[in-house]
């Protein structure tokens, strides 16, 4: 196995600015974040459900090649989140967070998944995020991602969680939050020095930034004219960003990611998301082809071929 | 003459988040529109100055190898705008604006000027930009800005422009509220219906995002650590387009503008504008070395080549 994530998955509720409203979908990072890399990989992911999880959901996952060994069912009610979506698809408002069996231990790693090079350590209380890493001792490229609440109450073990990192990736108020530095530039470059090698801010429909120590640079989004769902775009974004890392590098060249590879990288997360906004859930990516993949990639390089 | 400009010549007050403020800057749409295209033809200006326009800036605009022909001197006070720039310099308020000698009759236009090809209509009321073309008859490509104020008090008027136009800038909050549209891809490929045949809409440290009839396209912008003075990148965006277009095509060639050399332009608009922004008024520009715009084009291009 090349690539592990941890982090949720859970049952989301969603509501549009159109009035619509949406249950029982299939959510979480982890859900995301697999779907996606899937396309490049076989993914495993470590998370923790209720024991009133849809057995459609777990064939759903398994339907996209991930490997559900990690995917461990707990006596109690699985995570529950909803959001609504303002009219600009930019900002929402959570509706309810319920954690239930997430509040609980950590799931266990399958044997099967400790030698993997590749690790996504999806938002979650950076303590949590820095214990998984002890499972791992063949671990040669980490990548976290982290939230508003972890930077206000937890910055000390984040800030300890970085040394141990990679790659970072968050969006524009928190890098500015983590950081005190209002210009994204400033605030990627300084987040270098917190640790990780790498750093991209993810800023939705306006694209991504990033800061490596050959460079920085910027990319922007696909051009989405329709936008159902934005939800897990950031981790599909994520997804698309270590399943391509994992398809083409060996363990020496991870230690060495070169800015060359991660552009190339970011191009296809910045590809990924831009499929799983135009429907909700995974229903988007359960339908992609290969080739619709291929073409779009194409689509956005003839986009900047300058 | 290659390329004719038309709009405001000002002097500003420009006051930044570290409560620097600076008096008495030159300023005004055509002033930092020039100053760009200057790079790469010698434009003229058609703008009306008062009998207190400073001598020196005058010459700073000569000094840029500008056509003052066009500038044209009236007894009175010279229009003055002043700004403040909040912390995120994203955002500012108007101080105050001081419409001044801009309030009366046109200026009027040089007749070296009236062969130009490639015509600007920097923002002003849609009418007086649309009584402007008449001096052109061999105008083959013109292009306009607009502002909210006109969107809202002279819709009738901008539209008809917009018929008479080949390519429209504007910033997102216009393009929404000119076309109703949140979505700003949506909102760009709808102003094709209007009438130009290219939209070009600016996202400031987002970079633009454009619509032609052979496609969408988005360009991130180049990733600038330090901004001291936002006010003009617009302008300097618009004439790094309409510079480079007139050093590029011929008369037939601007007619039908292609999606590759629109793009290449959009390249040369981003790159002047992230110049202007690290300076008040025209400092930087008037220090850029053509050495130094080369550089960062080919900076820029590295960061997109995937």
């Amino acid at each position: 196995m090349d690539l592990v994530v941890t982090g949720s998955v859970g049952i989301d509720t969603i509501e549009t600015p159109d009035e619509q409203r949406v249950e029982n979908l299939l959510g979480g990072s982890c859900a995301y974040f697999a779907a996606a890399a899937s396309f490049y990989t076989r993914p495993g992911i470590v998370a923790v459900v209720g024991s009133d999880f849809p057995a459609e959901h777990r064939a759903l996952l398994e339907a996209f090649n991930i490997d559900t060994k990690g995917l461990e069912v707990r006596e109690g009610r699985t995570f529950r989140w909803g959001g609504r979506y303002h009219e600009n698809m930019d900002e929402r408002d959570t509706l309810f967070t319920e954690l239930n069996v997430l509040g609980g231990e950590s799931p266990r790693v399958p044997p099967s998944y400790q030698e993997a090079p590749l690790l996504f350590l999806a938002n979650a209380p950076p303590a949590v995020q820095h214990a998984f890493l002890q499972h791992f001792p063949r671990r040669e490229l980490v990548v976290a991602d982290t939230m508003n609440l972890w930077i206000q109450n937890e910055k000390e073990a984040l800030l300890k969680l970085l040394k141990e990192v990679d790659g970072l990736v968050l969006n524009e108020e928190e890098a500015e939050q983590l950081t005190g530095l209002r210009n994204t530039v400033a605030a990627a470059k300084e987040l270098l020095t917190y640790g990780p090698s790498f750093v991209v801010v993810k800023k939705g429909e306006h694209g991504c930034l990033f800061a490596h120590k050959e460079g920085i640079g910027a990319l922007p989004a696909y051009p989405a004219e329709r936008v159902l769902d934005p939800t897990g775009a950031g981790d599909t974004f994520a997804g698309g960003l270590l399943g391509f890392l994992a398809a083409k590098m060996n363990g020496t060249q991870m230690k060495k990611l070169t800015f060359d590879i991660l552009k190339r990288a970011l191009l296809h997360a910045t590809i990924m998301s831009s499929f799983t906004i135009e429907a909700f859930s995974l229903d988007r990516l359960q339908r992609l082809t290969k080739g619709e993949l291929a073409a779009r990639v194409r689509e956005y390089e003839r986009m900047l071929h300058l």
